[in-house]
């Protein structure tokens, strides 16, 4: 691919999500960051003077970069937005204005007819909404979006199963608490106990996988026909979703035949061999106790989907356990695998 | 009720299910414990020198009491039993023989149709096989047995709103480490972690529930036709199983009239005011992310389950979460209300 | 003890050492609650609307409490404070002022030259400064204040062995997380984690047990000359500090007779059976691996420290583990025993 | 360095410690695993039919291998041994006898007068043993260790001070549950909870260091002089070991001087650039609330112990916070190290 590498921008370059971006960009063959973008409150500072969470380093190369406010114009074409939603509903639309490719993560614009809500490997035809998108508001740029972090894993599995009809789809999800963000879940509140509900999570998984398996009709979007019910809860884990799932199929649908989708499922960024996408998106474990989250989750750089304990459901037709890493495929691996593919596919030149 | 209270025996007296009878007799207004019998590795040790594993003390006056070996016949006629399936198999049936009163928690005989699988608020007719089992099988004494400790919290669920026909239940359980003994779940699978899987507890949650809401027609039970799908989970919790249910009924079942049923709950031991029985077998709780094990498990002294979250199912009909403390409800003190049960309809004369 | 029971209040009765403080006057034999203040954000509420965030429920007799703005005479006598430090610096003054005898959990004055910094099975004579305060301050309120949570415990097994002259002390905190308040600890910063900081709390634990153990002479209290060097840092526990403590002793210590000192201890307290005091302040445990949170937190209610692993030091003279409930003991049960206390000795007529 | 790889075996390769020997030397420049060996409930299993528990995969390339009885004289030249203590201590010296380097991460011979204890960045000079070894016991091969998992951080950190003349030294841990193999500490004992005792680890700290930084006086060690109190606990952390360490010296140590030192820290390993060696054996962390495990453990691909909160101790003379790795350079990767040295060195020839 492209030498030079192609300058990027981080919006919310503050927040766990934000600094996963930074990163992961730190070694990323395709782009270079030039710009991080976040709030009042940090700008002027250096990278080195906020608070960093992860356990892989701060990249040495941006440890000076100085916290920019977040102007449109005045950033790289290409920016990844890690922004609180709030922020995103207003500030994404005038970045997109500004000319440049949003490639965000924030929930603000999801479910807009006219954004891509993309899973490279199920819906990379959903890309066609981009230049309807900016003839239609004007805008010069555009905004792309990844799914909710539990919504993609479940959106993958039903992805591979997808010719079999699936109709009706049951889920519980486990979630790790890196995906409330940071300070996120007062720890009080999980060590040792289980929250039965996180706000909002379950009207997500249900409108937005809807979407990620929906036809794409020329400028618009069809939902998928299904009907999906989501339970949302929260766990004592660091990193990983789990997510029980049950599923009716339309067509006939053998044990056999679902595993066998499951492991030869691959898609668009496979066949582009784009850099963050793993070679197999979905891994089915033997195991008979597996996927699990301190096991499992780093698989394929966590951009790898595993999935185990697939069986007969007495209720629907079949059952199984889908896990998947929240930051990574759930978050900012995501949107690096969006942006892989719109430069593959000459969207944001 | 009768004093002088009634000599009982704790048969697998060293385990953590066998401590939590002991614990919770100290106190009992109609029993006392007058014997501790378990296998050759601790025969002829004090209670005080076995490593004792709760947060509660060793009740003082039973702390010299000699662990004796299991033999029937030199035990009082009521034992708990607290026995690992594999040993109760052939022993229980050995003290029933021997005209003793066996009030089981293992799962060795709860699906023998002649023996009564009891949640008392639910099944108190059960008790009617007694009279069968003893006559068929020639014995002085019988057995009668409790549920698993993820089935128990889901049939009372299920029981509550029994008049409104389930048919299909889809449950996902989050089950505490308790559950498992001692030393039980290694802290390596554990801590941070999520196990999607516990052996052999799927099948029981499905058979037992059903049994339990059978119909007693003379000296048979009918299972209930309802269909359960079960996947069963670990998460690193202490005490509590949380578990999310959804549910089809046969007949039109209004949110709120499920929720007059589940408030309204009440059985036999409560119109016997038996000793271990809570005023309300069932509370709802109307917080939005509750029920939750470290808030809620103890209520009723651990004999309540908490319901939550009731609400409309896209896929079957209704979905809410239930909880209840595994080592009490689930165990200690279910044997102990079937016990109390049995000596108030003069079953244990 | 009198009947009628003392009508008391609480300030700052919404965050978590209130709410402890609210659960443990409900059945308290000599004070009845009579009055909740907080800030403006909950003034007008009913206890019932606040977030309560206990196992125990909220008490009904006080469900429809409103809650007031915390003014200065229109409280009871008595009131407890469970104020943050900001606020309690300047509104603890003003309520003794008014005539209040403000037993506080806060840290703003425990220092306070003129302020009784109580474990009142050590230094019951330190209240002998109430009136000094009362006189030269001008009030006819008084504040009487209770130690920092990881304080209490080290002054417990210090007080037991003063006779043999501690020197020298290092003392290492394991500290739980209820002690940080509520939202408190990130559940990203401490599940699977350790934080090896508490900022502020060494100090308050190197000059708060030097005080509690100094000679009252008069009017002032002389600071014990001993030296402490202390390490918190925080685990991820739900409640009960562990401290790993060593001491240098001016006097000769054999193991027994520091055995036998910290088994005999007891104070005022217990001579007067103060309602809160346990029949032992401190128990000893023989087992090898003991103390610890999840089976020894809730001796005597909470009000018991326990201590074990007493054993030489090969640096100092000897070592031992200490724990204790650092919201009982180290918070509203402390506050409690205070006013008892005080109740007891004719301090608060 | 040397073209072809050096062919090497594992012995108790199927236990935590054996596999992540298997992990570790799947990508080392310099061995290649050629031969794994494990009791008789193993021998004639392959690599992919034992229970692997680490979240990095099982190589490919060795999944095929069939485990082999521990034969002395059947293996390869170079053997890690990751044996239990009890096997070690009679297998060990068979394979030495038999020609076999152990390179033992096993207790058992570790305070062996003729064994070295080596932290490469220390003592390399402690291979000095080797020769004597091998004359005095008649053996073609040897045995050398590294230390206990807690030791190590110890011991470095002492080691980078040494030239201050560390006299006495006040030592608590807190340690992570994979310190103890598998299955290790029961769930039920570290969920929500801290044991305030590791057997036997006491000692292990207090002799094994003083043996590190001993001197090597030809064919002997001397023990280092000074004193050493150490107290060991587990907290429910997965890898990574916190030490909260307090110092007297002989020589004056400023802060500064005691932080240049740590910083500055270097050895054999770094000199001789060997494979695993981290650039820094050491790095201070300014941070006030470092290190930490989640955030640290992982530095210098697990090989670099991590220092921080270093300030004025008011017993001894300073205290600090140390944190390490314990399955990687408290274990496997120690082990891995010395091998290297000796490949270096010219001992394993």
């Amino acid at each position: 691919m492209a030498t030079p590498r192609v300058e990027v921008g981080v919006l919310g370059a503050t927040g766990p999500v934000g600094q996963q971006f930074i990163a992961r960009l730190a070694s990323h063959p395709w782009f270079r960051l030039a710009w991080v973008g976040a709030s009042l409150r940090s700008e002027g500072k250096r990278l080195s003077e906020i608070g960093w969470q992860l356990a892989q380093p701060l990249p040495d190369e941006v440890r000076d970069f100085v916290v920019q406010l977040p102007t449109p114009g005045r950033a790289p074409r290409i920016v990844f937005s890690a922004l609180d939603a709030a922020v995103a509903a207003t500030l994404e639309p005038a970045f997109a204005a500004a000319g440049h490719i949003v490639i965000s993560n924030a929930s603000s614009h999801r479910m807009d007819p006219l954004v891509p809500l993309l899973v490279p490997e199920i819906n990379a035809d959903h890309l066609g909404l981009v230049p309807a998108q900016q003839r239609q508001r004007g805008w010069t740029g555009a905004i792309v979006t990844n799914p909710n972090c539990s919504t993609v894993f479940l959106a993958m599995a039903l992805g591979a199963l997808r010719d079999f009809g699936p109709r009706s789809v049951l889920v519980t999800t486990l979630q790790a608490i890196s995906g409330a963000g940071y300070p996120g879940v007062a720890s009080l509140d999980i060590v040792g106990n289980v929250i039965p509900r996180i706000s909002g999570e379950e009207e997500k998984v249900e409108s937005e996988t809807k979407k990620i398996l929906g036809a794409a009709n020329g400028e618009t979007i069809t939902p998928h026909p299904m009907t999906i019910s989501a339970t949302t809860t929260r766990v004592p884990v660091i990193d990983g979703h789990t997510e029980l799932v049950s599923v009716a199929f339309d067509r006939t649908a053998a044990l056999d035949d679902l595993r066998q989708a499951i492991e030869s499922f691959s898609g668009r960024p496979q066949e582009l061999r784009l850099p963050s996408a793993p070679v197999h998106p979905i891994v089915y474990l033997d195991q008979p106790d597996r996927p699990q989250p301190r096991l499992d989750v780093g698989r394929g750089d966590g951009m790898t989907v595993s999935v185990g304990r697939l069986r007969r459901c007495a209720v629907l037709d079949a059952k199984f356990v889908v896990l998947g890493h929240n930051t990574v495929r759930g978050a900012a691996g995501a949107a690096l695998l969006n942006a892989e593919l719109m430069l593959a596919e000459h969207l944001a030149d």
